[in-house]
């Protein structure tokens, strides 16, 4: 199993934890240290090795960080994870505050006195981030320090995790549709525009894309820990640990890259340095306050040249992950199959229902891992977006009640994500008509149509206005890029209030409003679409981009008030049904497929 | 009349006044000269002394500026009004270039070496800009120098208009709902939480909102060209020509400001710096880089302080602004009226058409004057988004075809905007189908509820969806907000692709969605609307915003597609077309009144 259900975090730890680095901040020579969730990349994932948050504190959420002073410390998290924060760490020890407000930076002043000075380990911090706490702190009069050593590896010793080293595969070519030398190519032609000598790549999806490799260092998402430098010429010096690498991928590299030892990077990038003039280009928001610092006056600020071309997908990568989620939605209608035989009796629980689809997607035999930790979530623990099921808060699910099922699969042709409410017996008037307002946002997302140039921020609207007309909205972006086979959560492309990137042909996004009642029950219904390229409307007079639907799964029907559907609405559910049948059913047997069947039937009145 | 339909350029006058201003750059020590067109107040109308690049190129545009080389020049503006430009400059001594790409820099760059100098007058020009265009610059080597005299003005010589020096009066605090006291108040409260000691406005209309006066220096904006200086306590130091103040206005300004002659601001900025450790703000958006660099170490970039709170009216604004549209509606219907009576036989051009309007605009006794130079345009004259009709352009209206009219006045308690399209004759299907779409997109916005926090470039995707699935679009912006009796357009909210400011309560927007066949017609549909406070929403569970439509006039039902709206569309117009009805009709008589009941009569199939 990918998925692990069990409740890992003992508060007594912290304490002790903290009072020993608390020691140690005499010797560094500063009054505060800070301890943020990440590694040396800002991957959603980190290894073991690098869960120094979660050592320290006891607080396991993938966001956070925490600021430990001579007397005081506190644990600095958003609202997704601030209930899990208050079971998870010692609140004699930790206050807990809210990262997305400037208050805590407030506490922070409160606690200091002017003069005083933060520590902090330059290789977990992106650049941009540094220089906003910087000015931020400033006007509490307090400094940063850059610390050489991280005190809290020092004080972990001998018992921290040995550094990730999961095997490194090829994307083959026939997958990824470009070689690796094309896209080194393209990537040196931007650094040719830019006159940049050399770019230091510090995301492992960036390396992953550009030279057709995968790994397995963290969980769900298959990068490697890397970094790279690509020159203006020549090839990619690779700075990867060399027991990741076997015979067939060293081969597969050999023509592209020069592999180096990780340890090698300081001196390579001092080396750059010296170069008189040098230009080398750098991603502030991304690369940590270590390598920008190393690279000194030669950093040239710029957006890591792999991010756009790597969320436009090649052909063969849309066909490829075309493949990924037909195998993908027979699973899960096997498992919705299952689910409707079995729900009703107050037989299954949230755990049992992760598990079970779990299976269902191991037994495709192309199951690499899950996208992500899969969200369970049966009545009022369907309302909390970002849910994650434990032992502890486990539910059986019960008739009348809603079951909101988040998942994806990592499969080498793609990666997949899908979101499907459920009813449990019969649901109420008002869980149908909310459900349905959450659907016509969904369907005009689906069917828009929009001009080349539109940004997500412009379409999110879309998937909100029935909900707002009605006096309801949910509190989370409708769309997040999605990787083939990478992360499941890859920019530029995003359909929020934050979505600034233009959406461009072959982009994966997601299409997931939903609507939450607290302490009730929580409804989200998630496809994935395609940006499809720019083509004339009949009778229009301008190309337009759309999305074509990939994710293929029925949408309950239960759920829906077909009254409040237009016909253009109806059309749409129904043209997907149709499609989502004919796709999946020569897959299907048995009671499954008979399912399927009357899953998928024309909405009627 | 307020507006003047004769083509006053002569391109001839050009090439000597160039050849003047080469002759003087080897004295200034610069190798070329910045012309824009702007006053020292970057105000979008500015007096007849500041037309400095009309008077060099004959130019007359509202936007773009000239770079005057030793040998070569050329003339850059945006795409409204590059056809004007190459009607009105010498095309043997200006290369007219596009502001909107950077692709006239590297122009520059070729035309000039290395180490060369441009010469700018750092009053008519923001300090954001001169930051942008001096790193532009240095990648081509080259390098600006504020001049200490303007060129210009050296030549012109005593031809030059004198200064506008328009009355001032007082804007009533009936009207605006707010003391100056008060104001001021609120505008030292916020320099108090930033700890500035004083904020310089350079901004004509918010020192008018902040002051309560309203002025007449420039066409169509009640505003007096001024400066002011806000200090942390005590009274506002206003910068102005003496002789625009009456005894009334000297008596209501004297409780809150002290007057200034406008050639004392040096003086007091340098005085302002001199102080040890002074804080005074300035939005370098808007404030000149003659006013940032007297500032010196002094100056704190923040935004203008009165730019928010002017936006977000009173309900006392509100209150007169609802009148002012009640009033103007009537005078829209008898043109209208009048219209319909007679176009048709193709006696009425577009000229006659905007003095016509004028006329019933001025019979209520009320009009200061109108918002802008209205926009006429017949036939394919209507697809031309900025199109000014003059004696040369100007079209006779004929039957089966389209005409479009933007339009606004200025009256004491309110600004207004609105744009009509008519058809003349009988439309085609094709005409009418197109104005329904874009009549859905205007719906859609003014039915439109959202959440607080709601920017405008959510809501631009309302007005468009409909022309979007339909293949079509339109190349401008949804809605511009609008002042109390003050500047037609008026920031910081914004319907548009780049409208990042919060929609607030109180806040007058434009709806104003349409659609352009080049060489055939124009089709736009104009109401202003405001955003409504908070409220829950029958059913819902948070409290939405929402907007008021404000303009009164119909909207042509012979261009309206019946088949194509659905219900609540339907419901949306009969609605509307029952208020006008219902406002206007206690104001009018005879066959206007007749007119107007045809009009406004419910949608039939």
């Amino acid at each position: 199993m990918f998925q692990d259900f069990d409740v890992a975090s003992d508060p007594a730890l912290g304490p002790p934890r903290v009072k020993a680095l608390r020691q140690l901040m005499g010797q560094l020579g500063v009054h505060a240290v800070l301890v943020p969730r990440a590694d040396e990349h800002q991957g959603e994932y980190v290894p073991a090795n690098a869960e120094r948050l979660a050592w320290l504190t006891g607080f396991t959420g993938s966001a956070g960080f925490a600021i430990i002073g001579l007397k005081t410390a506190a644990l600095i998290t958003d609202g997704r994870y601030t209930l899990q924060a208050r079971v998870q760490v010692d609140s004699s020890t930790f206050e807990i505050l809210d990262s997305t407000t400037p208050e805590w930076i407030a506490w922070v002043g409160r606690q200091m006195s002017s003069g005083q000075i933060v520590g902090f380990d330059p290789k977990l911090h992106a650049a941009q981030s540094i220089a906003a706490l910087t000015a931020d702190f400033a006007k509490h009069g307090l400094k940063l320090k850059a610390l050489t050593k991280n005190p809290i590896d020092t004080i972990w010793g001998a018992l921290r995790p040995k550094p990730a080293a999961g095997a490194v595969i090829v994307q083959p070519e026939a997958l990824a549709g470009l070689s690796a030398a094309d896209k080194i190519a393209r990537v040196q032609q931007s650094l040719k525009i830019d006159r940049h000598d050399a770019v230091v790549l510090t995301l492992p999806d960036s390396i992953a894309w550009l030279l057709n490799i995968r790994g397995s260092d963290v969980a769900h998402n298959p990068v490697a820990l890397a970094y790279a430098i690509v020159p203006l010429r020549g090839k990619v010096e690779l700075f990867i640990a060399p027991e990741k690498i076997n015979a067939e991928v060293k081969k597969h590299l050999g023509t592209v890259a020069k592999i180096a030892a990780p340890d090698t990077l300081s001196a390579r990038l001092t080396e750059l340095k010296a170069n008189d003039g040098a230009r080398v280009r750098v991603d502030p928001a991304t690369a940590s306050h270590w390598v920008v610092s190393k690279l000194g006056k030669a950093a040239q600020h710029g957006v890591d040249p792999c991010i756009l071309p790597k969320a436009r997908k090649t052909s063969a990568e849309l066909d490829a992950t075309r493949a990924a989620h037909i195998r993908d939605g027979v699973a899960v209608v096997r498992f919705l199959s299952w689910l409707d035989a079995n729900a009703v009796d107050g037989h299954i629980d949230e755990i049992t229902a992760a598990q079970k689809l779990e299976q269902c997607r191991s037994a495709t035999n192309a199951l690499k891992d899950i996208s992500f930790d899969t969200i369970s979530g049966s009545g009022p623990n369907g309302a909390i977006v970002h849910y994650r099921v434990n032992r502890e808060t486990n539910r059986t699910l019960k008739s009348g009640e809603l079951f909101l099922i988040d998942s994806g699969g990592q499969y080498q042709d793609g990666t997949t994500d899908i979101t499907r409410t459920v009813a449990i017996g019969t649901p109420s008037r008002e869980m149908a008509d909310r459900f349905t307002l959450v659907l016509k946002g969904h369907i005009a997302l689906a069917m828009a149509r929009f001009p080349v140039g539109t940004r997500g921020v412009q379409l999110d609207t879309l998937a909100r206005m029935a909900l707002w007309q009605a006096g309801l909205d949910f509190d989370h972006g409708t769309g997040h890029g999605v990787g083939s086979y990478l992360s499941v959560h890859e920019g530029p492309q995003s359909i929020s209030k934050r979505g600034m990137a233009a959406l461009e042909t072959g982009m994966i996004v997601s299409n997931e409003p939903g609507f939450y009642k607290e302490g009730a029950y929580g409804i989200r219904i998630e496809n994935l679409l395609v940006v499809t390229p720019p083509q004339k409307v009949n009778g229009g007079d301008r190309e337009m981009l759309g999305f074509e639907t990939i994710t293929l799964a029925p949408i309950d029907q239960r759920l829906i008030a077909v009254g409040l559907l237009d016909v253009s609405e109806r059309g749409w559910l129904d043209q997907y049904h149709a499609r989502v049948y004919k796709t999946l059913a020569p897959s299907m047997t048995g009671a499954d497929k008979q399912w399927l069947h009357a899953a998928t039937r024309p909405l009627v009145d």
